[in-house]
């Protein structure tokens, strides 16, 4: 039977959720406050699943100091303490809501973690709402 | 793939574990301390998750907002500062178990939320007592 | 110099804020849901603070395990898991605010602890609503 | 003798931290990350503490749902989801630090309760970083 | 449909990650400071998840006193403030990593609940590091 | 008025509790699971609280990067991941109790944080169980 592996890291930033393809009004009424012109920001608390065998010379699935380093690396360094809709590529053209933000994450992620482990990515953007993916 | 949504509420009532066909000294030996024929109460923690698709023009699974007020209109509103035993038609006949009570909720929920969204509810009754439905 | 140690504890209890002296309209109007008179409940954490000089054979200022034993026998005992308006004569003639509690649950502890350490009780009757005593 | 009643709220803002009468480079040197041009954000964990006689009749030193409306009218609406540098009087002048944000919340609600009641403040800018006013 | 149930239970333990049939260089590359031969230490969070029917009678899946003292009789007894490496059989010839540990309390929990119930083991080392069994 | 910044950091350690002038069943009575001679361990939660004026220039009473710098310099590398009886000079002839802990890591501070500033520590040794020096 196969194990998950968890490590919490996170990050602080800023942001605003709009949809240039709307008026000012309906970005008001579906966005509320989250529409900000100005931005507003959270503390995301981020954590990254990974499901595997343990290798059997360390009882590791995953070493959880190569993947805090790597969440450092891939993740934190680029949306730590930024703007995520004017500092990174990745939210120019896209709401960064949490399940934006949780999917981009995994899509940076994936890549870089064994094919043999599966992953899953939780994202909170306050201590009452957060989101999983993939589901 | 899809995406889970959460949100977390909270409701404070008191309640009393009992079997109206067990006599007092069976339901003394089954729910000890929970039997209090005077009650007893908890700060409950309800999680309600929702599995599916982010809209394409908002990048929300499910508006938090809407679900939080949701929760409000429909759970909280009967449960919050209420006697589960007492002042509730869905717990006059129903031993309120955390178990019981996150059917509940299931039910009452379910119906208010789109079909093509997957839900589960989860119900803390202590830091360390919680339950989740459907498992 | 002094130091401080904690200990932390819980129970779960059901209880009503209600003045006697006042009109149903009255208690309504100042207790709000908490007036309800069938009861709601709280999951309470309890914390014990005792101020002293460690002890140089054992390097305490007081046992732990000890203060816990306490606080389960003096405390818990009468308040666990019970109604603290019908089931506890501390709270037949007192309205069981979280302020009241405290003040009543360091009046029991107090003249069981030497009068060398100092003492103060914190309650968090919610995570968001706490009262400490003496301030 | 008194007791002190705490009552905690939140909110979710964007910042900067920046010295107009600092050169760029001096700016990044003491700020570093914070510094970002393009803000970013903070969930903020707000604690209030008033300390005072309980009413006798209420058993209350202060009505916390009282006390949570007062925050959220006061406080909550000018600086939930806003950029504090840009959308709130009270940066515009000032640096944003937590040391910053606590006086001036302190400042706002001092005048709004009766003074035979002392205040402090308590905020906390993320888990490991918090500033209480005054000390 | 099914329930799921929980129960948090804690230990204290030491413990020293090593592989006996690597070199001590292999070691110190491979697990860093938790290799120190001296031993360190976690406050282990244990998180049991049951998967059943609820009981008609009771509204339980599973008493919870019942699973607490399960977990204390056949967990906790064995490594609550013990040295996971020189004080238990199950780690004398097994590297007790938060992987492992898991393992090893599955092994021991699962043939003392009927089978009928589904089970998993939650481990938290610390609060970023944590494991689930079986996955 | 003054300004308290908290920050909080974490170290895990294997430790054991005793007094080398009595017998092993005094050990035994005065520190029970503690005492356990292959140790056992903690995660410890250390909060160090700074309280003075906010420098007008920066807005900060002390800049939190170099207070979780300082702490990681001077205290975590000597007890993260450490036994604190066999690896440390501060214990070797002192029982780590959390008391002793949190005056070992005041003293090891102290000297080098300004003088104009007063400092507390705060360390946990379980969630439940924590010390404050000075009181």
């Amino acid at each position: 039977m196969k194990i998950a592996v968890y490590r919490k890291e996170h990050f602080n930033a800023a942001h605003r959720l709009n949809n240039p393809n709307w008026t000012d009004q309906k970005n008001d009424e579906v966005f509320g406050k989250c529409n900000n012109p100005n931005w507003h920001g959270h503390n995301y608390e981020l954590i990254v699943k990974l499901i595997g065998q343990p290798d059997p010379d360390t009882g590791y699935v995953y070493d959880m100091k190569e993947l805090s380093d790597l969440i450092k690396k891939e993740v934190l360094v680029k949306f730590d303490h930024k703007n995520l809709n004017l500092d990174t590529e990745e939210f120019k053209q896209l709401n960064p809501t949490a399940e934006n933000i949780a999917v981009v994450i995994y899509n940076i992620l994936r890549p870089k973690i064994d094919s043999s482990l599966d992953m899953k990515v939780t994202l909170y953007e306050t201590e009452r709402n957060y989101v999983e993916y993939p589901a």
